[in-house]
């Protein structure tokens, strides 16, 4: 068994995860559609269902992590950074554009509310995601020459507005929540820095 | 069977699927931790847990509703309603309060996003009543003078922060990520009055 197999069975079950969430998903339909055989599962993931999610979590907190980092890097301004960050997420979450295929950047927020009352391990290992993320827009506001106290608030702020805006875009069927967002950042580090 | 009965149904499937989301939660337990026979959960709710979600949600919409209202109606200052508003889910979150007791304005995203691709009859009703709370926000903000294009920004934006720092308060075991969104608030009004 190669690790293509464990790729497989993990990016399937990441892409169910973020679709159905945790407890809407079964390890029979994970095995189904990544087409492994159980014996693989078992093998690779000999914990079930949760070290799938853990690991899960795992990858979504890197390649969430570099689609961010990327769009920092990509400006200098923080707030230009921020714009085309989000503008690229509420393409994403435009209907339209066929989200199917676009799990990378999907909605972290069912996992992370799925697992706070429900699963200490990995609400522990959402919290962390988030923090983590949160840490790269304060190093690029730092960077900017917004204050530490600023930087902190700020990134808090962003972080929180972002998941926010994802539910709601799925929940209303429109990325109008999130272009929504894109709007009301300048303000934010206008009267912030 | 009285209308309590059918009451203490509703209110027990409200509060397991504010904690465990409508996957996690099954009907035995509804029926168990409600103490109601199984006859009547499907006396009063033909249609079981679809029904049963359905119901859950509207009844937070209005009771979550009521409650930004009154923070509303509380001062005239849209800034001062806001913060006040923020600051008590602030202190409701607060894990060290007894959470468990206070399920009113429980994580409402959870079954936003498990419904978002799972479930287009809750996922109407979760998207529109976001829409009725943030009509709440605009009202509020059109009597305080905002334009109707700064309301509508305004309130999609206050709703995607608090959405999001409900469930990055949950996933971080910290209330901070509400705290401080009631610190940015300010300069958004600022700017966009």
């Amino acid at each position: 068994m190669s690790n293509q197999t464990k790729d497989k069975i993990l990016e399937t079950a990441t892409r169910l995860f973020y679709f159905q969430g945790f407890h809407g998903t079964g390890l029979n339909q994970i095995i189904k559609e990544s087409g492994s055989p159980k014996g693989s599962l078992y093998h690779y993931f000999p914990e079930g269902k949760e070290q799938l999610a853990e690991e899960a979590i795992v990858l979504s907190k890197r390649r969430i992590g570099a689609v961010i980092q990327h769009y920092m890097n990509e400006f200098e301004d923080v707030g230009a950074a921020l714009n085309a960050h989000i503008l690229a997420m509420a393409d994403l979450f435009d209907l339209d554009n066929g989200l199917e295929d676009s799990y990378t950047m999907m909605p972290f927020g069912l996992l992370a509310a799925e697992s706070a009352f429900m699963n200490e391990r990995l609400r522990k290992v959402c919290g962390d995601t988030y923090k983590y993320w949160e840490s790269i827009y304060y190093t690029k506001l730092i960077a900017n020459g917004f204050s530490d106290e600023a930087a902190v608030t700020l990134s808090k702020a962003v972080s929180a507005m972002i998941e926010g805006a994802v539910t709601l875009s799925l929940s209303q069927r429109s990325n109008e929540s999130l272009l929504n967002i894109s709007k009301v950042i300048p303000a934010l580090l206008a009267q912030n820095k």
